[in-house]
């Protein structure tokens, strides 16, 4: 996969209390920084999480499938870059496709499955993901990068 | 300090991810763990924290201060109890004495200094803590213990 | 499924911390919470995860694959199981299935590939599974449940 | 305090997922980035903190003692930057002072006090910081800032 497909890329520096008593990554951290990833993917667009969804009605774009595969550990001292490889948008959700690297070693591929979450009396429902597209796509010209 | 002077405890298995490379728990966990006593004493007066706060127009019963002194290391598969062992309350503060015990084998001594929270405009105040006081030592004689 | 074929169980009170501002559980603690029932169920069986790997030659008894579906959302002050329902042995790695309910609600079902690693000079390799499904199958008869 | 006087700085985008229901950090993350930028002000001088314990024959230079005191509230999209403002050193212990603050906006303020920690048989004993103020006080001339 070529670096110019990416969408959005962060970095994490892997601290000591990111590892566990092997020495190495405790594996939930990388769901919190592929997380973090799409919440900076968001706000690169000009708007945190909270503002796009009381726009748009939402409750919240909540999480309906993740999965990872571990390539490699991942240390303490090491730089995680984490990159939003591509995006597959259908109807009712996105599938968001993720790597992690450490220089040119991969540590992970991954994914989440999200979908716009509104409320619909007690229960949830889920929205159109158009205007998250929209967003996320900046076809307003408008589109921040960092 | 007597056991009889305990106003909750909750129970915390210490597993393998909330250990550090150097084997022992990774510090920050132990106030994760005080917080989920604070909220599990909370609960066994028979609300939720959520449920208490929207009663009394509170967005929070949130942290103004903390502190922790750590006498023994934990391990995996350590049962750790934690335990209120006393509340010191003030108009618009409380002081939550904690201990953190696995058998005889003291771990932690600490505390949390909690306000109620409430809107004022783009603000947050401080309300007086006697609803947070009548609640939890139960003067309607209802007290669930757990 | 029936609950007869479950391996093990582990409750978890979700607490405020546990969840996000949206009210619902932040995702990656429900990873957390699998790993954890994992070392709960390696306990079960009369030692910790270090002292199974230190017997073993191994450094643990990593991940290589998680994932995880999200069916409906967890709340502050709901009691959660999460029960690793079967096991899929391999001869280098091992697939535990799990599913997390609240009551008769069922929030989220996903799956642990796991492998048992061993140094190899500067790298890891993959050691056979068959001391790992000894020890959790309990073929001397000493399965304590809990 | 001026800001001549900071030993290290790092910044942290405070995410979605680090903020509880009612919006604001959950507390125990400020711990977590205490923690994480002691790590980066030990990498900074050129050594991560295993090797810097593998070459003192240490086992950690763990906690000891922590506070913090929290002034107002950290959000979602947040850049806080935490600064270790000043070490004071004594035989057998440091304590590290921290501020972290969003613009111009106090956050928190906390400090860690640490120990070198050694084997002595079963038990561990504390060691002289001198080793950990030379290598943090850079005295040799090589000190890398950041």
């Amino acid at each position: 996969m070529s670096a110019d497909t990416t969408l959005y890329s962060a970095t994490f520096l892997i601290g000591f209390g990111d590892c566990d008593p092997a020495g190495i990554v405790y594996y939930p951290n990388y769901l919190r920084w592929f997380d973090s990833t799409y919440h900076g993917f968001m706000r690169s667009r000009g708007k945190t999480h909270q503002i796009f969804c009381n726009e748009n009605g939402l409750i919240g774009t909540g999480l309906m499938d993740v999965g990872a595969t571990f390539r490699s550990p991942g240390r303490d001292g090491d730089d995680l870059v984490i990159s939003i490889v591509s995006a597959e948008w259908r109807d009712k959700s996105v599938r968001f496709n993720y790597r992690g690297t450490v220089g040119d070693r991969l540590l992970i591929e991954g994914y989440e499955v999200r979908g716009l979450f509104m409320r619909d009396g007690d229960r949830l429902r889920l929205a159109h993901t158009g205007p998250l597209k929209a967003y996320l796509e900046g076809d307003d010209g408008e589109r921040p990068r960092t």
